[in-house]
């Protein structure tokens, strides 16, 4: 299979767009990719989005997308995997353009949320749970993540201000995002002290709802070496996929992300890398607990110390391991089905040198992982730049 | 890239299942395609489903059904291109095969509809036009579907009897189909004299709403041929997806299938075969013109000729090309998700020389062809016997 690079991105400010549609973000994003990337054709789509059809009464979306982008008749394609709709997305265009398929791939991301109530958005998001077993019995995700939180809490010792510097550290780096839906910083009380939502995930601790598009070009390495001059070559250097039950109660242990720990191996076995290797890396923090979660199951910190490392400011863009420089899904926003292109957006700017105030100084190598539900899908990418 | 076999599959009895949930019909599919492989292990898979969301509140497919067939931590996506989604799926899975990334690959599609009332499916089926265009002004498919038939019937003088022709000789072969909905034969005037639906288009016009899965197992032709004795080796010799607009009122020619022709071609091209190179087809009849525009579209009638070929015979099993050997949509059942893979698995038969009472007896070479809303998306594959 071909090395594939990444060769352009688009994304717009996120938030609640009242005045932007699913198909206007979309084309927002699209034509700001291609612009960046330079290019004159595309040879396939891929979007992510988790339900069109719940938020919007709108399926069949690759080719309306593909039609609303001027694309048409290129084969689109739209891929579901809740949350992590738009890791999957990117993975199936690396794979498209590895396998020598296509040359030029568009992958997108989408979701527009904020056209539903808030009850609606609800229940249209519990649907990444399992809908007869958590679902229907009531559970929403801030109430599974709680119960998350609060096993690793009682097995670890994890703390409320551990969870809490978390979405801090965020905050300080989307308030450097002119892209993010809340470009602003955060203190320990105000998080401390944020209105309480499924105890003991407070407001500052949780992910908000997000109208958003994300974008990325995809094309064969050795052409882009040849051919596009104004950067550093990206690369995709590893992919993982994995699955775990999206049932909570059906897990061995509900502290431990196990689809993000196998997907995680995967792509660091293609890579040839381990975790010490990853200079940065944008993770899935839907709520806090989650990014403290993930970091474990990724092997930057042992189990249990994903708490105290983010309390200690390893996570912070001046700390050993910077964790979610975008600002993550706590300030960024999360419009589900593009999070995990925008995650790629952002390792790729980092590895580029195109982060500004938020470039870290050492960014050769960067991962992404984005999950779906309470882990019951991960995606892992790793990205490395080329000198 | 590798050359891909079929080498098992997987169906059950379609029709209002109340008995079978999503899931159950899933594990009932890809458990008989497994045995009918006789393989121990799946590397990925890839379900196509349309709207899991509005028919049953539930998203995250494939990880939830990955799990509920027991298949875990395997990679596992859905995707969806409307009533395409099942020949989506099997395209991604050819090309996952294809591209070396795994070698036995698990691709089903599915479809829970009558869970929800009558008035909720059409709201859902609706969702595969453009919503905010077509569905909110109340358009539905009999109606859109409609429109297209009288269009081709002032164009072409393609006539109500052409039409109904194509339903007797469906349901012909569907009555020979333990596994479809409604396995019996109709009449001529059986079907010019039942309920209207959306004129000119009359119930035993249209297909039904249904619950149904489908699954077939793909893997490397080379292992194939090595290991599987028991059958005659059938491999993927094109693949072909296109889009165009999906809403109706956008297009240059309502009565052109031009995401079909462009994906056919692109089918013909990678097989090295034209039209008459096909021993016959399983198309997607939606509704009896779709069939008849289908036939068109990919070249085995000219443009106007559909219907009267389908009149007088020439797609019928002795026909000179058979179409819908299995009953297609009309007689086997339309569980939208579930379709496009239950084609294949038509034609996979036929070329095994396994169709029971409805085989052909010349089969070396079959089509199926796939598409989404009123032909917003289109899929198309060739497959092969090779003795």
């Amino acid at each position: 299979m071909r090395e594939v690079a990444v060769i352009g991105v688009g994304i717009h400010k996120w938030g609640e767009l009242w005045d932007l549609s699913l198909r206007d973000m979309h084309a927002l994003a699209t034509s700001r990719a291609i612009a960046d990337a330079g290019i004159d054709h595309i040879d396939s789509l891929y979007v992510g989005c988790m339900s069109s059809g719940l938020f919007t009464a709108q399926e069949h979306l690759a080719s309306l997308l593909a039609d609303n982008a001027g694309l048409l008749p290129v084969p689109a394609t739209r891929v579901e995997s809740a949350c992590a709709s738009g890791g999957l997305a990117f993975r199936l265009g690396w794979m498209e353009v590895a396998s020598g398929l296509s040359d030029i791939v568009l992958v997108s991301g989408v979701e527009k949320m904020t056209d539903v109530t808030g009850e609606e958005a609800t229940f249209a998001l519990a649907t990444a749970a399992d809908t007869e077993y958590e679902g229907y019995q009531g559970a929403t995700f801030p109430g599974l993540y709680a119960m998350m939180a609060r096993a690793h809490m009682e097995r670890y010792g994890t703390t409320l201000r551990q969870m809490a510097a978390v979405a801090v550290k965020s905050h300080a780096n989307g308030a450097l995002n002119p892209d993010a839906q809340y470009p602003f910083t955060v203190s320990l009380d105000g998080v401390l002290n944020s209105t309480m939502v499924a105890d003991p995930l407070r407001l500052l601790n949780c992910s908000p709802i997000t109208d958003g598009a994300a974008a990325v070009i995809l094309a064969p390495a050795e052409w882009a070496r040849a051919n596009l001059k104004k950067r550093p070559l990206v690369v995709i250097k590893g992919s993982g996929h994995a699955t775990d039950t999206i049932a909570l109660h059906s897990r061995k242990d509900l502290t431990w992300l196990e689809a993000t720990e196998i997907a995680g191996q995967k792509a660091y076995q293609m890579a040839g890398v381990g975790p010490s290797d990853i200079d940065f890396a944008e993770v899935h923090d839907c709520f806090s607990i989650a990014e403290i979660m993930v970091t474990e199951a990724l092997g930057f910190f042992e189990p249990g110390q994903g708490g105290p490392a983010a309390e200690a400011g390893q996570t912070a863009r001046d700390g050993a391991k910077p964790i979610n420089t975008s600002g993550g899904l706590k300030s960024k926003g999360h419009p589900v089905g593009a999070t995990g292109v925008a995650q790629i957006i952002e390792v790729a700017r980092q590895l580029w040198g195109e982060a500004g105030g938020r470039q870290l100084s050492k960014a050769r190598r960067g991962l992404a992982q984005n999950m779906g539900g309470t882990g019951g899908s991960a995606l892992v990418h790793i990205l490395e730049r080329k000198d």
